[in-house]
């Protein structure tokens, strides 16, 4: 892909190649776009960009994303304090909140553990969960890591440690999707709408 | 997929949202990158978005891009100088040098005929492709826009201007792409590669 460009745009090619989720034919696409683009909106990206960078941090409690020391959920009062629910990331706190079935609180890990990649619990705010746990307050974690398997073994880590601190500890239901197919279910969610199912 | 995300993230997933091809979640896959990501890998990011707008521009000869007055195809005195081929992007320039197959010169014309969205020939560098034609060094015209609705229009178009001129010109072959399934091809495709069936 890398024949034809120089200079500039190579460069800009390059960078945003090392995205996420943007291959080659991405990047060409977009760096096109930006040099066709309104400056104004361009110069609105720069700064965008380097805003998040300065702004945003990570809430001191829970490891949410925050322009400022806690994030809004902390501070909300009117959230249950003795609800807690632990994700690996920032993102999952947003999917959760889309949902508007849970008015608890949230833990961010920063990941689940995965050897392979040299993440421990060590690198995980584990230490934080466990220092924000001894209180007391907390009557109840529901554990809401990946259904994959970093995220079980994270799983299984936490209701270890946690077993210890006698809270009540739940993992989010496996099953099948809703609105999905069944026939098109993998055997190992199918399994485990198996193993889950419910009297009706 | 705007709940929960306010302030400077929010920007950013807006503005990266705005970018061809990138869809919400892209967005805050990616920004969630960059409020993880090195200050100085972010730092490259905006700086080879600033230095495309302020550095590439467009060859005043064939319309491709460059950062200086002409392009590196233009100056290339190696490059027949009779043989034009006359595209709608300069990212079909790029695709086109990948083939290694083509040794003439390019016109890029800065798009297609789509009076849907208001572009017409004179939204196009076609003043500039006739001007270039006029002084009789071009002895052939090779027509590479997209075999779509829009480039085929263009393409209508230009043989009839061109034919004034006594050039000759030709369109890209369209027919059954290499490495395809003939069962998937689409069936204008197919009964392109029939009409356009070569003897062997």
């Amino acid at each position: 892909m890398s024949v034809m460009y120089t200079g500039a745009l190579q460069d800009l090619m390059d960078e945003l190649g090392a995205l996420p989720g943007i291959g080659p034919k991405s990047a060409q696409r977009i760096a096109l776009h930006i040099l066709g683009a309104d400056p104004e909106s361009v110069k609105r990206l720069t700064t965008a960009l380097t805003v998040v960078k300065e702004k945003v941090k990570f809430c001191t409690t829970c490891g949410n994303v925050t322009e400022e020391e806690h994030c809004a959920i902390c501070l909300d009062t009117r959230r249950e304090q003795h609800l807690l629910c632990v994700v690996e990331e920032a993102k999952d706190v947003a999917a959760i909140e889309r949902t508007r079935s849970f008015r608890g609180r949230y833990h961010v890990l920063g990941g689940a553990i995965d050897p392979i990649n040299g993440i421990g619990p060590d690198q995980l705010r584990i230490r934080e969960l466990m220092s924000r746990l001894a209180d007391g307050t907390v009557k109840e974690v529901i554990i809401a890591t990946d259904p994959n398997v970093e995220g079980e073994a994270t799983a299984a880590y936490l209701a270890r440690m946690l077993s210890t601190l006698e809270i009540p500890t739940s993992r989010l239901a496996s099953g099948l999707p809703v609105g999905g197919d069944l026939e098109y279910a993998d055997e190992v969610t199918l399994g485990r709408a198996f193993e889950g199912r419910r009297l009706i």
